[in-house]
Protein backbone atom coordinates (compact mmCIF):
# COMPACT_ATOMS: atom_id res chain seq x y z
CA UNK A 1 0.00 0.00 0.00
CA UNK A 2 2.21 3.04 -1.30
CA UNK A 3 0.04 5.21 0.67
CA UNK A 4 1.39 4.17 3.89
CA UNK A 5 5.05 3.88 2.67
CA UNK A 6 4.71 7.33 1.70
CA UNK A 7 3.09 7.95 5.06
CA UNK A 8 5.69 6.01 7.13
CA UNK A 9 8.64 7.94 5.28
CA UNK A 10 6.77 11.45 5.93
CA UNK A 11 5.67 10.97 9.48
CA UNK A 12 7.63 7.82 10.77
CA UNK A 13 10.89 8.11 13.29
CA UNK A 14 12.89 5.51 13.89
CA UNK A 15 14.11 4.96 17.90
CA UNK A 16 17.28 3.30 19.02
CA UNK A 17 16.27 -0.16 19.25
CA UNK A 18 14.98 -0.80 15.89
CA UNK A 19 11.56 0.93 17.43
CA UNK A 20 9.36 2.14 14.52
CA UNK A 21 6.91 4.94 16.12
CA UNK A 22 4.36 5.73 14.30
CA UNK A 23 1.99 7.40 17.03
CA UNK A 24 1.12 10.50 15.08
CA UNK A 25 -1.16 8.24 12.52
CA UNK A 26 -1.18 4.82 14.09
CA UNK A 27 -0.63 4.13 17.44
CA UNK A 28 -1.47 7.01 19.95
CA UNK A 29 -3.12 9.31 17.30
CA UNK A 30 -4.99 7.67 14.85
CA UNK A 31 -5.83 8.88 11.39
CA UNK A 32 -9.08 7.64 11.09
CA UNK A 33 -10.32 8.34 7.40
CA UNK A 34 -6.21 6.61 6.83
CA UNK A 35 -6.81 3.65 8.99
CA UNK A 36 -10.21 3.42 7.16
CA UNK A 37 -8.59 3.17 3.79
CA UNK A 38 -6.30 0.67 5.38
CA UNK A 39 -9.52 -1.63 5.86
CA UNK A 40 -10.40 -1.15 2.74
CA UNK A 41 -7.60 -2.51 1.87
CA UNK A 42 -7.51 -5.62 4.17
CA UNK A 43 -10.87 -6.27 2.45
CA UNK A 44 -9.69 -6.34 -0.79
CA UNK A 45 -7.16 -9.05 0.17
CA UNK A 46 -8.68 -11.37 2.28
CA UNK A 47 -12.20 -10.69 -0.10
CA UNK A 48 -12.21 -14.61 -1.08
CA UNK A 49 -11.44 -15.91 2.24
CA UNK A 50 -15.47 -16.01 3.52
CA UNK A 51 -13.79 -14.53 6.98
CA UNK A 52 -16.76 -13.55 9.54
CA UNK A 53 -14.73 -12.50 12.39
CA UNK A 54 -11.50 -10.44 13.42
CA UNK A 55 -9.20 -11.05 16.23
CA UNK A 56 -6.85 -8.46 17.40
CA UNK A 57 -5.30 -7.54 20.91
CA UNK A 58 -5.52 -4.55 22.74
CA UNK A 59 -4.57 -1.60 22.95
CA UNK A 60 -2.86 -0.63 19.54
CA UNK A 61 -4.43 -3.05 17.01
CA UNK A 62 -8.64 -2.28 18.01
CA UNK A 63 -8.45 0.65 15.30
CA UNK A 64 -6.93 -0.95 12.46
CA UNK A 65 -8.93 -3.81 13.15
CA UNK A 66 -11.83 -2.38 13.70
CA UNK A 67 -11.64 -0.28 10.51
CA UNK A 68 -11.05 -3.63 8.05
CA UNK A 69 -14.30 -4.94 10.69
CA UNK A 70 -16.65 -2.16 9.19
CA UNK A 71 -15.19 -2.05 5.58
CA UNK A 72 -16.07 -6.67 6.08
CA UNK A 73 -18.93 -5.76 7.46
CA UNK A 74 -17.85 -8.53 10.32
CA UNK A 75 -17.68 -8.40 14.30
CA UNK A 76 -14.07 -7.81 15.64
CA UNK A 77 -13.02 -9.53 19.33
CA UNK A 78 -10.21 -8.09 21.07
CA UNK A 79 -7.80 -10.39 23.33
CA UNK A 80 -7.56 -9.08 26.62
CA UNK A 81 -4.00 -8.43 28.26
CA UNK A 82 -5.52 -7.75 31.61
CA UNK A 83 -7.47 -9.53 34.02
CA UNK A 84 -10.58 -7.21 35.14
CA UNK A 85 -14.15 -7.66 36.94
CA UNK A 86 -16.21 -7.51 34.14
CA UNK A 87 -14.02 -10.68 32.31
CA UNK A 88 -15.70 -13.92 32.37
CA UNK A 89 -13.75 -17.15 33.53
CA UNK A 90 -13.97 -19.14 30.79
CA UNK A 91 -11.67 -18.11 28.74
CA UNK A 92 -9.19 -18.92 26.31
CA UNK A 93 -6.16 -18.18 27.10
CA UNK A 94 -2.21 -18.01 25.18
CA UNK A 95 1.12 -16.58 26.49
CA UNK A 96 2.57 -13.44 24.64
CA UNK A 97 6.05 -11.96 24.53
CA UNK A 98 5.93 -8.06 23.74
CA UNK A 99 9.15 -6.43 22.28
CA UNK A 100 7.49 -2.98 23.54
CA UNK A 101 6.91 -3.92 26.62
CA UNK A 102 9.80 -6.51 27.39
CA UNK A 103 7.39 -8.44 28.82
CA UNK A 104 5.07 -11.65 28.56
CA UNK A 105 0.99 -10.85 28.99
CA UNK A 106 -1.39 -12.96 29.42
CA UNK A 107 -3.63 -12.98 26.84
CA UNK A 108 -7.70 -13.63 27.16
CA UNK A 109 -10.64 -14.05 24.82
CA UNK A 110 -13.89 -15.25 26.36
CA UNK A 111 -15.06 -18.42 25.22
CA UNK A 112 -18.55 -17.29 24.18
CA UNK A 113 -16.84 -14.99 21.27
CA UNK A 114 -15.34 -17.27 20.01
CA UNK A 115 -16.24 -20.83 18.28
CA UNK A 116 -15.55 -23.65 15.79
CA UNK A 117 -18.09 -21.69 13.51
CA UNK A 118 -15.57 -18.99 13.46
CA UNK A 119 -13.30 -18.03 10.02
CA UNK A 120 -10.75 -15.62 11.38
CA UNK A 121 -8.90 -12.92 10.42
CA UNK A 122 -6.38 -11.60 12.64
CA UNK A 123 -5.09 -8.20 12.16
CA UNK A 124 -2.62 -5.94 14.27
CA UNK A 125 -0.70 -3.03 13.39
CA UNK A 126 2.68 -4.36 13.69
CA UNK A 127 4.28 -7.82 12.66
CA UNK A 128 7.86 -8.36 13.81
CA UNK A 129 8.97 -11.70 15.13
CA UNK A 130 4.89 -12.93 14.98
CA UNK A 131 4.61 -13.46 19.17
CA UNK A 132 1.05 -11.98 18.95
CA UNK A 133 0.08 -13.35 15.79
CA UNK A 134 0.93 -16.66 17.18
CA UNK A 135 -0.56 -16.10 20.80
CA UNK A 136 -3.97 -15.57 19.11
CA UNK A 137 -3.64 -18.96 16.17
CA UNK A 138 -3.24 -20.64 19.56
CA UNK A 139 -6.54 -19.19 20.77
CA UNK A 140 -8.23 -20.27 17.41
CA UNK A 141 -6.94 -24.24 17.84
CA UNK A 142 -8.28 -23.91 21.60
CA UNK A 143 -11.91 -22.94 20.74
CA UNK A 144 -11.01 -25.21 16.80
CA UNK A 145 -11.74 -21.81 14.67
CA UNK A 146 -10.51 -21.53 11.16
CA UNK A 147 -7.34 -18.95 10.87
CA UNK A 148 -8.05 -17.63 7.41
CA UNK A 149 -4.87 -15.59 7.59
CA UNK A 150 -3.40 -12.75 9.50
CA UNK A 151 -2.80 -8.98 8.27
CA UNK A 152 -0.64 -6.08 9.83
CA UNK A 153 -0.24 -2.54 8.75
CA UNK A 154 3.44 -2.48 9.20
CA UNK A 155 5.70 -5.82 8.71
CA UNK A 156 9.08 -6.25 9.86
CA UNK A 157 10.18 -8.56 7.49
CA UNK A 158 13.90 -8.35 8.62
CA UNK A 159 12.45 -9.96 11.81
CA UNK A 160 10.82 -13.12 10.32
CA UNK A 161 7.60 -13.83 12.14
CA UNK A 162 5.90 -13.17 8.82
CA UNK A 163 8.14 -15.27 6.73
CA UNK A 164 8.01 -17.87 9.54
CA UNK A 165 4.43 -18.08 9.26
CA UNK A 166 3.97 -18.05 5.65
CA UNK A 167 6.67 -20.83 5.98
CA UNK A 168 4.04 -23.04 7.94
CA UNK A 169 1.73 -22.33 5.37
CA UNK A 170 -0.52 -19.64 6.82
CA UNK A 171 -1.46 -16.72 4.45
CA UNK A 172 0.14 -13.65 5.79
CA UNK A 173 -0.52 -10.31 4.10
CA UNK A 174 1.31 -6.67 5.27
CA UNK A 175 0.11 -3.27 3.82
CA UNK A 176 3.94 -2.01 4.24
CA UNK A 177 6.79 -4.19 4.23
CA UNK A 178 10.00 -2.77 5.52
CA UNK A 179 13.02 -4.95 4.90
CA UNK A 180 15.71 -2.84 5.64
CA UNK A 181 15.46 -0.20 8.91
CA UNK A 182 19.08 1.84 9.81
CA UNK A 183 19.13 4.54 12.06
CA UNK A 184 18.24 6.94 9.40
CA UNK A 185 16.44 5.19 6.54
CA UNK A 186 14.35 2.67 6.04
CA UNK A 187 13.79 0.18 3.19
CA UNK A 188 10.40 -1.49 2.00
CA UNK A 189 10.16 -5.01 0.46
CA UNK A 190 9.04 -5.80 -3.00
CA UNK B 1 -30.23 6.27 21.26
CA UNK B 2 -33.27 3.76 21.46
CA UNK B 3 -31.23 1.11 19.36
CA UNK B 4 -28.35 0.94 22.05
CA UNK B 5 -31.08 0.92 25.22
CA UNK B 6 -32.68 -2.60 23.32
CA UNK B 7 -29.47 -4.00 22.31
CA UNK B 8 -28.51 -3.85 25.99
CA UNK B 9 -31.72 -5.43 27.30
CA UNK B 10 -31.34 -7.98 24.72
CA UNK B 11 -27.44 -8.75 25.06
CA UNK B 12 -26.38 -7.21 28.41
CA UNK B 13 -25.84 -9.14 31.76
CA UNK B 14 -25.54 -7.88 35.23
CA UNK B 15 -22.59 -9.57 37.32
CA UNK B 16 -22.67 -8.69 41.26
CA UNK B 17 -21.38 -5.62 42.49
CA UNK B 18 -23.57 -3.93 39.46
CA UNK B 19 -20.88 -4.55 36.81
CA UNK B 20 -23.21 -4.33 33.62
CA UNK B 21 -21.45 -6.85 31.05
CA UNK B 22 -22.03 -6.05 27.56
CA UNK B 23 -18.83 -8.07 26.17
CA UNK B 24 -21.17 -9.19 23.70
CA UNK B 25 -20.97 -5.97 21.57
CA UNK B 26 -19.82 -3.25 23.30
CA UNK B 27 -16.57 -4.10 24.75
CA UNK B 28 -14.57 -7.75 23.99
CA UNK B 29 -16.52 -8.80 20.62
CA UNK B 30 -17.48 -5.46 18.98
CA UNK B 31 -20.59 -4.92 16.84
CA UNK B 32 -18.99 -2.54 13.75
CA UNK B 33 -22.09 -1.79 12.35
CA UNK B 34 -23.69 -1.17 15.45
CA UNK B 35 -20.48 1.20 17.10
CA UNK B 36 -20.45 3.53 13.29
CA UNK B 37 -24.27 4.19 13.77
CA UNK B 38 -23.10 5.01 18.01
CA UNK B 39 -20.29 7.16 15.84
CA UNK B 40 -23.12 8.72 13.72
CA UNK B 41 -25.20 9.76 17.06
CA UNK B 42 -22.27 11.22 18.56
CA UNK B 43 -21.38 13.53 15.37
CA UNK B 44 -24.99 14.93 15.55
CA UNK B 45 -24.93 15.25 19.36
CA UNK B 46 -21.57 17.57 18.84
CA UNK B 47 -22.27 18.95 15.52
CA UNK B 48 -22.40 22.79 16.55
CA UNK B 49 -18.92 22.14 18.82
CA UNK B 50 -16.20 22.83 15.82
CA UNK B 51 -14.33 19.74 17.33
CA UNK B 52 -10.84 19.01 15.79
CA UNK B 53 -9.86 15.78 17.90
CA UNK B 54 -11.34 12.59 20.04
CA UNK B 55 -9.87 11.82 23.45
CA UNK B 56 -9.95 8.12 24.47
CA UNK B 57 -8.34 6.24 27.22
CA UNK B 58 -7.19 3.00 26.44
CA UNK B 59 -8.51 -0.23 25.62
CA UNK B 60 -12.69 -0.24 25.67
CA UNK B 61 -12.91 3.10 24.62
CA UNK B 62 -10.76 2.98 21.16
CA UNK B 63 -13.59 1.20 19.16
CA UNK B 64 -16.27 3.86 19.65
CA UNK B 65 -13.91 7.22 19.64
CA UNK B 66 -12.72 5.93 16.59
CA UNK B 67 -16.39 5.30 15.12
CA UNK B 68 -17.18 8.94 15.73
CA UNK B 69 -13.49 10.05 14.59
CA UNK B 70 -14.63 8.69 11.49
CA UNK B 71 -17.76 9.99 11.66
CA UNK B 72 -17.12 13.41 12.57
CA UNK B 73 -13.58 13.39 10.00
CA UNK B 74 -11.38 13.84 13.00
CA UNK B 75 -8.37 12.15 14.67
CA UNK B 76 -8.70 10.61 17.73
CA UNK B 77 -5.66 10.43 20.58
CA UNK B 78 -5.94 7.58 23.31
CA UNK B 79 -4.03 7.74 26.69
CA UNK B 80 -2.04 4.80 27.27
CA UNK B 81 -2.20 3.21 30.89
CA UNK B 82 1.31 1.26 30.25
CA UNK B 83 4.75 2.81 30.01
CA UNK B 84 6.33 1.35 27.15
CA UNK B 85 9.48 1.42 24.83
CA UNK B 86 7.59 3.85 22.31
CA UNK B 87 6.30 6.36 24.43
CA UNK B 88 8.20 9.75 24.32
CA UNK B 89 9.11 10.84 27.80
CA UNK B 90 7.44 14.10 27.09
CA UNK B 91 3.84 12.80 28.10
CA UNK B 92 1.28 14.69 29.71
CA UNK B 93 0.28 12.90 32.50
CA UNK B 94 -2.85 12.31 34.74
CA UNK B 95 -4.32 9.33 37.48
CA UNK B 96 -7.04 7.52 36.90
CA UNK B 97 -8.74 5.14 39.37
CA UNK B 98 -10.61 2.15 37.65
CA UNK B 99 -13.43 0.92 39.31
CA UNK B 100 -13.68 -2.40 36.61
CA UNK B 101 -9.84 -2.97 37.99
CA UNK B 102 -10.06 -1.65 41.23
CA UNK B 103 -6.83 0.12 40.94
CA UNK B 104 -5.64 2.89 39.93
CA UNK B 105 -3.67 3.62 36.35
CA UNK B 106 -1.24 6.73 35.07
CA UNK B 107 -2.35 7.50 32.21
CA UNK B 108 -0.25 9.34 29.62
CA UNK B 109 -0.73 11.65 26.22
CA UNK B 110 2.73 12.28 24.37
CA UNK B 111 2.73 16.49 24.32
CA UNK B 112 2.65 16.45 20.33
CA UNK B 113 -0.33 15.29 19.71
CA UNK B 114 -2.45 17.63 21.88
CA UNK B 115 -1.89 21.29 22.05
CA UNK B 116 -3.82 24.77 22.95
CA UNK B 117 -5.13 24.67 18.95
CA UNK B 118 -6.98 21.28 19.94
CA UNK B 119 -10.83 21.41 20.36
CA UNK B 120 -11.55 18.42 22.34
CA UNK B 121 -14.58 15.74 22.69
CA UNK B 122 -13.98 12.94 25.24
CA UNK B 123 -15.46 9.90 24.43
CA UNK B 124 -15.77 6.12 26.60
CA UNK B 125 -17.84 3.36 26.34
CA UNK B 126 -18.66 4.06 29.99
CA UNK B 127 -19.18 6.91 32.44
CA UNK B 128 -19.90 5.94 36.11
CA UNK B 129 -18.05 8.24 38.54
CA UNK B 130 -16.50 9.83 36.36
CA UNK B 131 -12.75 9.48 37.03
CA UNK B 132 -11.69 8.68 32.90
CA UNK B 133 -13.53 11.93 31.75
CA UNK B 134 -11.38 13.72 34.76
CA UNK B 135 -8.45 12.32 34.24
CA UNK B 136 -9.00 13.06 30.63
CA UNK B 137 -10.01 16.99 31.48
CA UNK B 138 -6.91 17.09 34.24
CA UNK B 139 -4.22 16.65 30.82
CA UNK B 140 -6.48 18.71 27.93
CA UNK B 141 -5.99 21.69 30.95
CA UNK B 142 -2.48 20.94 31.45
CA UNK B 143 -2.02 21.10 27.39
CA UNK B 144 -4.61 24.13 26.95
CA UNK B 145 -6.79 21.99 25.08
CA UNK B 146 -10.64 23.44 25.43
CA UNK B 147 -12.85 21.02 26.34
CA UNK B 148 -15.95 20.95 24.20
CA UNK B 149 -17.89 17.91 26.27
CA UNK B 150 -18.43 14.35 26.65
CA UNK B 151 -19.58 11.04 25.32
CA UNK B 152 -20.06 8.19 26.81
CA UNK B 153 -22.07 5.25 25.55
CA UNK B 154 -23.50 4.24 29.28
CA UNK B 155 -23.76 6.39 31.38
CA UNK B 156 -24.98 5.22 34.88
CA UNK B 157 -26.65 7.98 36.46
CA UNK B 158 -27.23 7.25 39.97
CA UNK B 159 -23.37 6.54 40.12
CA UNK B 160 -23.20 10.63 39.67
CA UNK B 161 -20.13 11.02 37.50
CA UNK B 162 -22.26 12.80 34.44
CA UNK B 163 -24.44 14.97 36.80
CA UNK B 164 -21.38 15.99 38.44
CA UNK B 165 -19.43 17.18 35.14
CA UNK B 166 -22.95 18.39 33.93
CA UNK B 167 -23.05 20.70 37.72
CA UNK B 168 -19.69 22.71 36.70
CA UNK B 169 -20.70 23.24 33.50
CA UNK B 170 -19.42 20.84 30.77
CA UNK B 171 -21.40 19.34 28.01
CA UNK B 172 -21.81 15.75 28.86
CA UNK B 173 -24.26 13.30 26.58
CA UNK B 174 -24.74 9.97 26.77
CA UNK B 175 -26.20 7.83 24.41
CA UNK B 176 -27.92 5.21 26.76
CA UNK B 177 -28.37 6.64 30.56
CA UNK B 178 -29.33 4.09 33.07
CA UNK B 179 -31.20 5.48 36.14
CA UNK B 180 -30.97 2.39 38.33
CA UNK B 181 -30.20 -1.29 37.95
CA UNK B 182 -30.95 -4.04 39.82
CA UNK B 183 -29.61 -7.92 40.07
CA UNK B 184 -32.15 -8.77 37.68
CA UNK B 185 -33.24 -5.20 35.99
CA UNK B 186 -32.46 -2.12 33.70
CA UNK B 187 -34.55 0.91 34.15
CA UNK B 188 -33.62 3.54 32.14
CA UNK B 189 -33.18 7.50 32.05
CA UNK B 190 -35.31 10.21 29.93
Amino acid sequence: MKSLEQKILAEGTILPGEVLKVGSFLNQQIDTGFTMEMGAEIRRLFADKNINKILTIEASGIAIAFAAGVQMNVPIVFAKKHKSKNMSKDVYASVVFSYTHQRTFDVTIAKEYLSADDRVLIVDDFLAKGEAVRGLIDICNQAGATVCGACAAIEKVYQGGGNGLRDEGYTVESLAKIAAMSDDSITFAD
